[in-house]
């Protein structure tokens, strides 16, 4: 699945800036339990968020805001940039791409820059930044913005407070370029990536329609239904969550770290009980992973790049530190990236 | 938007094998002319196209049969290839990526290999091919599966003919890699790749439903018709018709390559509109140019690699060749690359 030997493996990748949109209303659990006609507390103790946002504009708007906040914080422009990715978790629209509605609303078409999407359901952020640092790579673009905004909050059915109640909508962004063409471990790069694709659990985790499976001209079935989100973790817990540990120990081999080398861990806020089981099965310090789950639930697509920024602009993750991003979606995908920040 | 000197361009990449789905059901203009009480000949006349094919199954099923194709032409077989890529135009379902969908199809699963999905409507394939040659480059993988599958039939609305005769399903793939490692000229390879995303057009071609801009649970009129393929031609032409000429020039001086040293252009079949402008704009012979469009219609993301198949297997494109890959989509996106094939 990759070369054979670890350095050339490693691609230099430097964060230049990150951003996020705080946007949308803040709901939280007490409020949903009172709207849902529930005891006070139940949402928050059955899902452990305490509150998610929820946004009703078109995903690319916040998309949009969250990349001006990542160009800004990197002391760029638009001008500044020469391809954008978007890596959403969720369809904006079925036609045209997620990239070209953000380059629409980011006004960008004078400029015309490239704009494509990379889709990997709640990974798709962090399979961008492995293909971004290819391109980067080989030279074929400079500096990459890369947006994940998704808004869940339409899709979910409340009579299943398991796999509703965890969601939130948000927008992360962050951009990119391959710093000083220095080595990935001296200039900060990609150590190590790697990806699993579990698809005997493609239906596990799944939003039925909005593609041309379940068009609404050729079901015999109310289409709103399928328009909705559906999640057998029993399923998804059985493909991702034994292969977990086994993943990680070849992942952190390649890079040629340990765990104890590791300044954070930034996972996919899947879960509650994911962010518990990946603390728990790979033996990390509470402090060692970045869990800002109760305050955003899992926001799709958004959500890594989320954790990303908050353990960048927290100064938890510092330059030269070693942070593994590590999560997995809904496919089943299963990937990380051990990033020399 | 790329490296000053055209030598760092050119990355290799070889086409090792490509396929199509032979499948679903062949329903020709005139078939369609007496379903809609047309006189005869009406469709055809205005479309340009004699036969389309129409798929019921979901977009996988032929999207795994066009691989499994491709890889049969290369003498390979699934455990040959490490990346699964999804380049359609159009979602199967909102999630997961419809490259779990197809990986699952194919039966992937206990091999477990990375699979996602490159958006960029429809010219996916020729993104795809784009950016699977800088993770060749890189070394990040070492053969890639490239699939493009699109069932258009489901969204159309027949009383707008021009936009919906023109259109057809299908699906085709590629198997690619680095070749010999010889540079892009000897070995095979992309010359020059060049895109541009348009989007003040970007709702000049869409499909407004399916994502979570217009859901079901939060719009108030009905969702069927927002799950339909809308197209303003004109708006389309002003945004990258003008502009073709100057941005094939481009590509070509990028490539280093004159209109006279391709051995065949192979362009997305956009509708017979856009093929006839092309050839007379770029002032191309007929000859010149792989044209499937009266018996395939557009067929959205599998419509250039299908024409990438028809040239490579009909012997118009030789080992050794260079052609021009190129078109326009929804987003706009526009795009062109030369292949040493």
């Amino acid at each position: 699945m990759s070369s054979p030997v670890a350095s050339h493996r490693a691609r230099p990748l430097r964060v230049l800036g990150t951003g996020v949109a705080v946007s949308g209303e803040a709901v939280t659990s007490d409020a949903l339990d009172a709207r849902l006609g529930l005891p006070a507390g139940t949402i928050e103790e059955r899902t452990g968020v305490r509150r998610r946002f929820v946004e009703r504009r078109p995903a690319a708007v916040p998309g949009a805001e969250a990349a001006r906040m990542a160009l800004q914080t990197a002391g760029l422009t638009l001008d500044d940039i020469d391809c954008l990715v978007a890596a959403s978790g969720t369809p904006d629209q079925a036609m045209p791409s997620n990239a070209a509605l953000l380059h629409h609303e980011l006004g960008l078409s004078a400029r015309g820059i490239p704009a494509f999407d990379i889709g990997a359901s709640c990974l798709g952020f962090l399979m961008a930044l492995d293909v971004v640092s290819s391109l980067l790579a080989s030279g074929r673009y400079r500096r990459v913005l890369i947006v994940a905004s998704d808004v869940a909050s339409c899709g979910l059915d409340w009579s299943r407070l398991e796999s509703s109640g965890i969601f939130g909508d948000g927008a992360a962004a962050a951009v990119v370029d391959a710093g000083d063409g220095l080595t990935a471990a001296a200039g900060g790069g990609i150590l190590a990536a790697s990806f699993l694709t579990l698809s005997d659990g493609a239906h596990a985790c799944e939003i039925p329609g909005g593609g041309s499976r379940h068009h609404p001209s050729r079901i015999d079935q109310p289409f709103p239904p399928l328009a909705q989100f559906h999640m057998d973790g029993p399923v998804i817990f059985r493909l991702a969550g034994e292969r977990l540990a086994d993943f990680v120990d070849g992942l952190l081999a390649q890079a040629g770290v340990t765990l104890a080398d590791l300044e954070l861990v930034v996972p996919h806020q899947a879960s509650g009980h994911a962010l518990a089981f990946m603390r728990r099965r790979l033996r990390l310090r509470t402090e060692q992973v970045v869990d800002i789950f109760a305050e955003r639930g899992n926001q799709v697509g958004a959500s890594l790049p989320t954790a990303l920024h908050e353990a960048i602009t927290s100064g938890r993750l510092r330059r030269g530190g070693t942070a593994l991003l590590i999560g997995t979606g809904a496919g089943v995908q299963m990937g990380g990236i051990v990033l020399r920040h």
